[in-house]
């Protein structure tokens, strides 16, 4: 039988604002588990540990990865990250909906162990947009803008392995589109065999004691 | 390339309200068209030709079926009923969502000639709620009721070929999300390809420009 709730990987370029549309959506809504990534990186400032990413050591990590504790791991600019398989799991079976934000490697992976998980693309409304908002962060050379619009090309070459693609021109529209889809899979039949069961139950009852 | 609109098929037992599910939605929404069928039955009072129905001569009916001009087809209490495929693709081809209200027969036709279609089954509420429903009517004997539980006894065998189930509990609620899940359907990467492409270009004119 399906889970309750609906695992929903949220990929999309450097600088698109995935992370603000994903907070909006989750502060605005209710039901919502976000998945806390394992990562080797350094914390950095403002960041909490258990909240923005566990961090772990390397060792830590590959012991994870040895005991298939791990959904889907990547290695980014020399820092491993990777999503946790049992709290994913727990979430889904206490009917949250678990948002897991990932790089784009990550989302074949996951296909192949929860096929009914939704992969959403979120792509900004033009490349020169994306280029605005990587150089309106401040604090980027111009050498590493360039490394994140070359990324932006190669990962836009997945979005064909995405099943939505949401386009972040105003953060609440754009959260409140994917909300809406998240919503509407609770339709699904194969979510929705009790009550088929029941009527089902209940029309035969009635033939019969007619 | 995927067409723009959605067929939307949409099926449920007699009773269920289905058509007025439907009339609502249409009638607090633009982009709908509605999928006339065509019928070797009589006319009914109030039912108009080419809005309800059209409807045709058995003769004609024969000569679609021969010359595949219909999409689905069925027989119920010794009538015809079929959706006239050119209608449906022009629509869509406008971009239109059409509405396709269908016995549960047609449904898995309509799904190997539209693998995009969404297929939408509306429940009661409960057995005891249908039955409620189709004594409320007042113009059917207690056989045609009968007859009509164990029609939907039938039906609610194939619930399983749809892909979403909706609860016709209070109309306005039940229209909303159907509506709802057609729009989110227009999220799908396939029907994105023009934007996708666009960005893509963008970034690489970006990276050649650098």
């Amino acid at each position: 039988m399906a889970l309750k709730g609906s695992l929903v990987v949220i990929s999309g370029f450097s600088g698109v604002g995935k992370g603000t549309v994903i907070r909006h959506m989750m502060e605005t809504h209710e039901g919502y588990a976000y998945s806390v990534s394992a990562t080797t990186r350094q914390m950095r400032e403002g960041e909490q540990d258990g909240v923005d990413y566990f961090f772990i050591s390397e060792e830590e990590f590959t012991r994870m990865i040895r005991d298939h504790e791990l959904i889907e791991y990547t290695n980014y600019c020399d820092n491993f990250y990777g999503t946790p398989k049992k709290f994913v799991r727990r979430m889904l079976e206490q009917g949250k909906d678990v948002i897991l934000e990932i790089e784009t490697q990550g989302a074949n992976l996951i296909r192949r162990q929860f096929p009914d998980a939704l992969l959403m693309f979120i792509m900004p409304p033009s490349g020169e947009e994306l280029l605005n908002r990587l150089n309106g962060r401040g604090s980027e050379t111009k050498r590493v803008i360039r490394q994140r619009m070359q990324r932006a090309a190669r990962e836009a070459e997945c979005i064909d392995d995405y099943d939505y693609v949401f386009i972040n021109d105003k953060v609440e529209e754009c959260a409140d589109q994917i909300h809406s889809l998240i919503i509407s899979q609770k339709a699904r039949t194969d979510r929705n065999f009790e009550q088929i069961s029941k009527v089902r139950r209940e029309i035969s009852e009635y033939l019969k004691g007619e």
